[in-house]
């Protein structure tokens, strides 16, 4: 039996404790919840928060351990270090999968892995979503129904500015009559990248199973096994032997 | 100056003639309206039905005259003929443009050039019907505004079986409670194909001067001018000079 | 454990039993070379060629029974029936994954899911072949270095007409000046499609363990797991509940 | 008459300073010959370079005025100023064309709007390069025949660490063994991004008619009308109107 895929569950981890509100929703963090459900399904799945330590919970041990991460952040993308993105984002290109969620898409490490703002519209009235599967054979999806149907969340509304998605496995549907490429993947070096876009802290999004499924699905599917290297190589094979 | 872009407006013609209804929506055919559309922004277009002749008006001659066709289709798409399906397929192959519009979606042409089934979720209640861009520097968008709003029309709802787009324009909203991918390009050959979904019959949906504009502007962007054959070829320059 | 994954194997197989020196290199056909390196692989894999009976050994029974297909065919693609092919055709749709080998660019399935002619240039005079890894973290290339090298093979040379595949995996080189997408990816329905370009019959091309481990990963990559359906379906859900 | 499009040929301009051997090749720098080129197409183009002034010959003015702009950098990626890079970056999501040329495949401008490294393999012993057309009715290559010859240029070989292009023009073929994806598209915010392989330093390749011609069709597609903006927009229209 091969090893479980480690996972690593970032979490900016702020709302749950300078709001009363949203720590009733989770009162111990959001990422306490998706962790759970990756150790459930067989991951080997730990957490790292904003203010864990200097390294936001995410030293070069930690980056080296962990296949794929799931992020979360929203009120202080500012707030994490340069260095910390830079040590991520190298991680990514190397092979680690990550999969961000909901207003990661201003997180500093999606903006510099897209080369795009993430600019989108918004609206938090707590409309009902439908989470339309376009992509009926991916690998996210299986085991799925059709569509999934989110009685409260956060509105996100295109234009979405992304580079154009490799692969769009849902659309969703905003009952106030926006739309959303609300799953989308992407290929950076060796890493592979899926964006999600459920998952306001004021709703228990990731409580709902098929939510968790999606993520579960997703962090399979972000595993890459070790390739080849993509580097910057002096060809000195003879010109001769080659032609 | 250059000479204009000659288009071809093709509709099946059926429903015009048979429903009272439709009549007094489009009492020439929604064919004479997308034309005069076209006519009026600078094409060189003309029209042709199903029934005009044994040909469906697409002689050998109309189609070597034809730099854009437009398609169409909906109640009697069995009886396209498909000696006429195949001389309209190996046109577009050899660079000839199409637009197939609405119902189109099941024509032997377009499900010939997709390679699918053109599958598709549908209800007729003439709910509302956003169209939002999604690819705002696209050429297709060009003059438009970032949503197109339709009080009246035929939803048409995800899963659509068609293979992946390689530009999405535009993707709808219904009111309803459904998406769609209502706007997709691709290439087969030398030839460039979009699909649009609005238009049901008995809407006034063509006459919308926001829809014309994009079948303008697809017209436009459709048009290849003479490219390299793709042929089938055996490369018999000698193997000493070019390696 | 979960059941192994169950391919055919299918082969056009008259190369074999009509050139002496084609026989040398396959007595028993590329199928049954193929067919071993899967069952070696932990799959389940059975043959099927042309000549097998009427229905090219492709009945509905086997069909049913078939997770992925491999198809190779080149003299006698007019002699495989037009109801084989749609049947084989509906199959895709409905999740089959198809491996498509060498000269089965021209064969009657491929050009029908694809949409187009899948000409391109070609030259046989066993020139050396360098296929390059383009997509190194993909499931199809794994295990496998970032080139295999084929000293002898049939060169097929770009334009290829073929519609922008999903994704781009390998990009050969040829030494006599020529280059080709020799590894595509598509899908089609719930079906995912593979090209595969090495294969001429008069080379021991499929007893090269690296082409083996291709046509191995892409066999993993093709199943699908049973799907959502992609239908026609008229959406009954009361307007009231859903907007 | 449609008013000019304004692009700005920005060079390094170190090699023709520094190294004799290049000034033979290009007494003026390689920007005069491209800005020549570009502007006997009817192109406004001028011409800046890293040591024009302290922002590099790019002011905001410079920006505001230039609808396309070429990049061709090497030696001194790291002495272009961050803050100059942001702004060009800006610009481009702004809806400005980049044209990448060579060498700029590892500038901070590029490796920023593509999110990866860049990186490739290389060789530089003049061997002979052939461009072939894989996408003959995209505008950027019209009017060119299905190759275009180099008799000497720089190998650039996969794997070449990028996201997956949008549209693939070129893929190359080099004498010594290798293939490279040489021509290739992609959208970020508004703006559109080719890159293009040839043009190493020391070869005439910029004097070459149909390079000139590829670099010509370039900014006339990379050139976008002014289109809806992507921005973070709080979305206020009443839920009651528009649901």
């Amino acid at each position: 039996m091969s090893n479980p895929i480690r996972v690593t569950v970032w979490n900016e981890g702020r709302h749950e404790k300078t709001h009363e509100e949203i720590r009733k929703v989770y009162p111990n963090g959001m990422h306490t919840v998706i962790a759970e459900a990756l150790n459930g399904a067989g991951f080997s799945a730990r957490t790292a928060t904003l203010d864990d330590d200097a390294e936001h919970g995410l030293s070069e041990k930690v980056l080296a351990e962990t296949d794929v991460m799931t992020w979360w952040g929203h009120m202080a993308h500012r707030d994490v270090k340069d260095e910390i993105v830079e040590r991520v984002y190298n991680r990514v290109l190397d092979g680690m999968g990550l999969i961000v969620l909901h207003s990661g898409h201003h997180s500093k490490i999606f903006r510099k892995l897209m080369g795009t703002t993430g600019n989108l519209k918004w609206r938090d009235i707590g409309e009902r979503q439908r989470l339309w599967v376009i992509n009926p054979a991916h690998p996210i999806v299986q085991g799925l129904p059709n569509q999934i149907v989110l009685e409260h969340e956060e509105m996100y509304g295109e234009a979405f500015d992304i580079p154009t998605p490799d692969e769009q496995v849902f659309i969703s549907w905003y009952a106030g009559g926006t739309v959303f490429r609300s799953g989308c993947t992407w290929k950076r070096g060796l890493g592979k990248i899926f964006y999600f876009q459920p998952g306001h802290e004021a709703y228990p999004t990731y409580y709902n199973k098929e939510i968790q499924q999606v993520i579960i699905n997703a962090a399979n599917w972000a595993f890459t096994p070790p390739s080849p290297k993509l580097t910057v190589e002096h060809w000195k094979e003879p010109f001769e032997k080659v032609g």
